[in-house]
């Protein structure tokens, strides 16, 4: 069994969202058993309404919530009794080996690193974001979590990310890039020059060099790897644009009788491709390097998100993925052979 | 009369595109003398090509080019036969107002620097890139000049934008964003934090703040400043996501008769839509803070951004814009106040 602790109250469409969207999974996950943290009333009430009454869920009582306007770190000291602290308490005391939210991110990574803590020798646990590509998804690492990083983080990005595509997503060898300015030797900035050889010197990652962001989205690589502050810009790009222009899109088909009649003719295969690039339908951004899986899911997830979420951590905790950052993390890096 | 030296030898359609893009421009600015750089004869028999025999175009012989394979700065000191040094060269001794080419980006930095020289008080030019939004267009400071840049250097793109926006686009007042990875003031990476007070404590431009890179598209600011290491990530991100996006429709309009019947009736709409969001129309990316204005064109351009630089040129020229940026940066900054 795969035991996934979940955080009920994160999000804008919490709590129903989230226990629907668990509730929907057990189907689709037969060896998960589910603790779902939220005030036990409320909880078991929506389980009542969504017709779930599987011994693969139990609810468990944190009547307190963190919002998203809280300092994460104070927040996480001092509510106690709030489901995310709850339920990662639950996590680190073992009773679940991974832990599912769409709240704050902040409280998130504060408590993944404050409660659930970080593997020896990963000083910066890196946010991941899936981004979906023309060819597949792209881990970009680190999100959001660790500004103004050091080489030696981006090298263990590299080797978290590498294991994480290959173990949880499947796919065989993946290409590592390092997010840079242009694909020539000479190009980047000093923590890119830094970084470059470190990672060149690594041999037990499929590191092809240098990426630039225009060809993340095609999916030339499986994992990039920059700073929080870029890869922050990167990911909010992708999302910014990718709205901006289907909204542009979808105002023309909008605009007249006759481009709705356009539209009617061409809507399914558009629906179809699109949903390609539905972030969502890969189950929320891991953050690596932790003791246990957390998982951060969109806070306007509508349910189908956290059910993504449960397959993934369910995949990742089958894999053992943690063990195997681990080990990787065990073998020594470039600098410290010197 | 404004007068534009225009490097004939740049970019993947040169001369063609580019004696095209040029003796279109005619037309359309009247006031405008053009000097075309390339080898004499090729020049003159495009231009005769193209049925131009307008006293306001002048050929200088340069038979030399800059490759885009070549280092920079090693090639803008030796090739002094290159169409972009030897139209450097007119610029700087007074006989042209600006230099437009579609040429090495590299080459065309270290020769605005080297040889039209940088203006006094201004330690690093920075290359602006126009990004067309949902509102206009906004301008990035800095695009891909100057990595690892200093908090002074950006607290400058943000006034020397704010000059640019005003004058050649015409904005009035237009919102200074600093690109940040949240709203909230302890967000940022230590550029950012160290940038912020410098900012605010500006009078003379309308700084708004931070600006997340997911609402650039949208267009709440008219100039957004970073490190140019995060512009070249975010324009790439730009335009990777657009290119991405639009050739996945396209192929889904393509897909079956019935999708190609109902893109038929979308596409005129859809064409005039989308051509908002080509940078083209905006006429290439300037280099602010030289004595002179520099405006570096796409490599790939059939000739219509030359003509639109040109126009920017002009209005460029004619606004004094060069004038007024050194006035702009002649203000004590505010660290200088100290």
């Amino acid at each position: 069994m795969q035991r996934i602790a979940i955080d009920c109250m994160g999000g804008d469409n919490a709590p129903e969202a989230i226990v629907k969207g668990a509730v929907q999974s057990l189907d689709l996950t037969k060896d998960t058993k589910l603790f779902l943290f939220g005030p036990v009333e409320k909880i078991t009430s929506l389980l009542k309404e969504y017709n779930c009454s599987s011994d693969r869920v139990e609810v468990i009582d944190a009547p307190d919530v963190i919002s998203l306007h809280e300092a994460p770190v104070m927040a996480i000291r001092r509510k106690k009794d709030s489901s995310i602290v709850k339920a990662m308490h639950f996590v680190k005391d073992g009773q679940a080996d991974a832990f599912i939210s769409a709240g704050s991110s902040g409280a998130i990574l504060a408590g993944g690193q404050l409660i659930i803590g970080r593997l020896p020798l990963v000083p910066r646990p890196p946010f991941g974001a899936l981004i979906p590509t023309k060819k597949g998804v792209c881990l970009l690492l680190d999100s959001g979590a660790n500004v103004d990083a050091k080489p030696e983080w981006l090298v263990q990005y590299a080797e978290m990310g590498s294991v994480y595509m290959k173990e949880v997503v499947g796919v065989k060898n993946p290409k590592i890039g390092l997010v840079n300015v242009g694909a020539e030797e000479e190009k980047g900035n000093q923590l890119v020059k830094d970084t470059m050889p470190l990672l060149k010197a690594k041999t037990d990652i499929n590191f092809t060099g240098s990426c630039e962001a225009r060809d993340i989205s095609f999916g030339t690589c499986d994992v990039v790897v920059c700073d929080a502050f870029v890869g922050n810009c990167i990911l909010k790009m992708y999302e910014g644009v990718g709205k901006m222009l289907l909204s542009e899109i979808t105002s023309v088909l909008k605009s007249s009788p006759v481009t709705m009649l356009g539209a009617l003719l061409i809507k399914g295969k558009l629906k179809t491709t699109l949903k390609k690039f539905d972030a969502k339908q890969y189950g929320g951004a891991p953050i690596l390097g932790l003791k246990s899986l957390v998982v951060k899911v969109h806070g306007n997830t509508d349910g189908r998100e956290i059910t993504h979420a449960i397959q993934q951590a369910s995949d990742f905790i089958k894999a053992d993925a943690v063990g195997k950052i681990a080990a990787a993390m065990e073998q020594k890096t470039p600098e410290q052979e010197v």
